[in-house]
């Protein structure tokens, strides 16, 4: 049995030996060489959308794919046959490096640096942002202590982000399909919305792309918020209504938004969300260096070795 | 027996009543009235200089001044008389906020939302800092993750801040006057500087003003950090040989400085460092709102009245 594994990033591979599976390096930028079009099993990472396509008419033996993504479009879109090759997914791989970002944007938010920053390419003291400050102002997100921060789509990055939430003094609550207490966070079902962003001081979007989550933050829902309320995505870009945010942020309906991810990336020159007054553009540099792949590899091909159901299978 | 308490910020007074002490609110910008220059207590937050050097005159009946401030500088320098009167300061009132900001800076820095900023600006994605990344690479500080954080001066903000750090994975060590192990972090007397900078990816100074820390941290320390070093500076600016810092983020001798105080603030138009290479000036925002001010107020109040040491004294 054979298993590629992608040279787009360092995996400790002598942690994989021992399996009585060969295991082959492969460039994810090119064909897969013929020799090694018998491979069973495929890992990828960031793999050009010609490898993926070529890869799935010329590997006949396939029947796993891990995909070291949180979100696997690019394999579910190349055309491989769902119904003979299992596809697996890198969800937890990038938890703490999109968490630790997330938490980065709240308090750039909160404490203005971009703001900051505005002041200091003119070489001006921003006297207002400094010196004595009211504490904890009704109305306005200066600090994470005592904010009420909603988590929206609460998987692994939300249960990893809460907890330092919480160290900072933030009351933390989840809105997610499914209700109930996790990591002893409340976690809402999306019918309790209206009421939830509308005690929000700082919205976290962490949904994942697809049909039912496009638009999900749209004109709607950001009138439901507070006005100084700030929206930080991490998530997925279609999951807001970019045209509805912008008006959002324009006539200051809400507080700002410090975006990682857009509808179209890059970024096109054009958007208005560039100059948009409060809004921090990050340029999808939340995760995208995954964490502890070898040890998702491991255990899957240890399952699949046994023929045991796979982690993360889409 | 009266005291005189500060509207320059709200203070919860209820919560001070019942102590036998009349409560009487002053105006820390102008002289305090003939009516109240009896005071036997003055808390202090933001007075002008002005004011202060006038109550020092004209409240004959003073014996304890409590300031907010976590350095008192403003009351030290104003001329009252030390061998009658008491000053405690606002130690331990700026611990989470200063903490927080710190955090901030380290993860402005560690995830270059300054860089961003300045691509914003002009409408262009850098896409050098988004998409796949190499994961903690060596050399390089881009995350708090297994970064090797040295904290320099090891009081009650350190207290604060390390947890927060420690929750998102760095190695946190701390140097002060008197070494030993504070709340689990090890902390190393100034002698063992030269092989902790050494292996340090952030340095976070909080060190007070005073003589003995002026310019702690100079050319030859700096030359003792890694290139990829960063250096947070939430303390006080004179603890910094700013010369010697432009140098050394200029030659790349370092990774960069985020800088919350300054020698001279607010910092002059004309410093070089406003437009330093990979380095971020914060308005002296990291404080300046105190937290607990009515605890600390009463704690004392009761240990006045009953004669004891009071906390913080000077």
């Amino acid at each position: 049995m054979k298993l590629l594994y992608p040279t787009s990033l360092a995996l400790d591979i002598k942690s994989l030996e021992g399996y009585s599976v060969a295991l082959q390096p492969y460039d994810v930028t090119k064909p897969i060489p013929e020799a090694h079009t018998d491979a069973s099993i495929l890992v990828t990472w960031t793999n050009t959308a010609d490898n993926l396509s070529d890869a799935s008419k010329r590997l006949k033996n396939l029947k796993w794919i891990q995909s070291l993504a949180a979100g696997p479009n690019d394999v579910l879109n190349a055309g491989f046959d769902a119904s003979k090759i299992k596809i697996t997914t890198g969800s937890g791989l990038h938890d703490h490096t999109v968490a630790e970002h997330a938490l980065g944007l709240l308090l750039n938010a909160a404490r203005r640096f971009f703001e900051m920053r505005d002041y200091q390419l003119q070489s001006k003291w921003p006297q207002h942002l400094g010196g004595p400050q009211p504490d904890r102002p009704k109305g306005k997100f200066t600090t994470l202590r005592d904010a009420n921060v909603l988590i929206w789509g609460y998987g692994n990055i939300a249960k990893s982000l809460a907890p330092h939430l919480q160290g900072l003094g933030a009351k933390v609550r989840g809105v997610a399909r499914s209700a109930g207490i996790r990591n002893g966070v409340e976690v809402y079902g999306e019918d309790k919305l209206a009421e939830l962003l509308a005690e929000t001081d700082a919205l976290v979007m962490i949904l994942p792309g697809s049909d039912s989550t496009k638009h999900a933050l749209n004109a709607e829902r950001l009138k439901q918020l507070p006005n100084h309320a700030w929206v930080v995505n991490v998530g997925r870009g279609t999951s807001i209504d970019e045209e509805a945010l912008f008006q959002a942020v324009d006539a200051e309906q809400i507080g700002g938004a410090a975006l990682d991810v857009f509808d179209k990336e890059p970024l096109p020159e054009g958007s208005k969300l560039w100059r948009a007054k409060n809004t921090i553009v990050s340029p999808h540099a939340a995760g995208g260096r995954p964490q502890g792949a070898e040890i998702l590899i491991a255990e899957n091909l240890r399952k699949f070795i046994a023929g045991q159901d796979l982690k993360n299978i889409v």
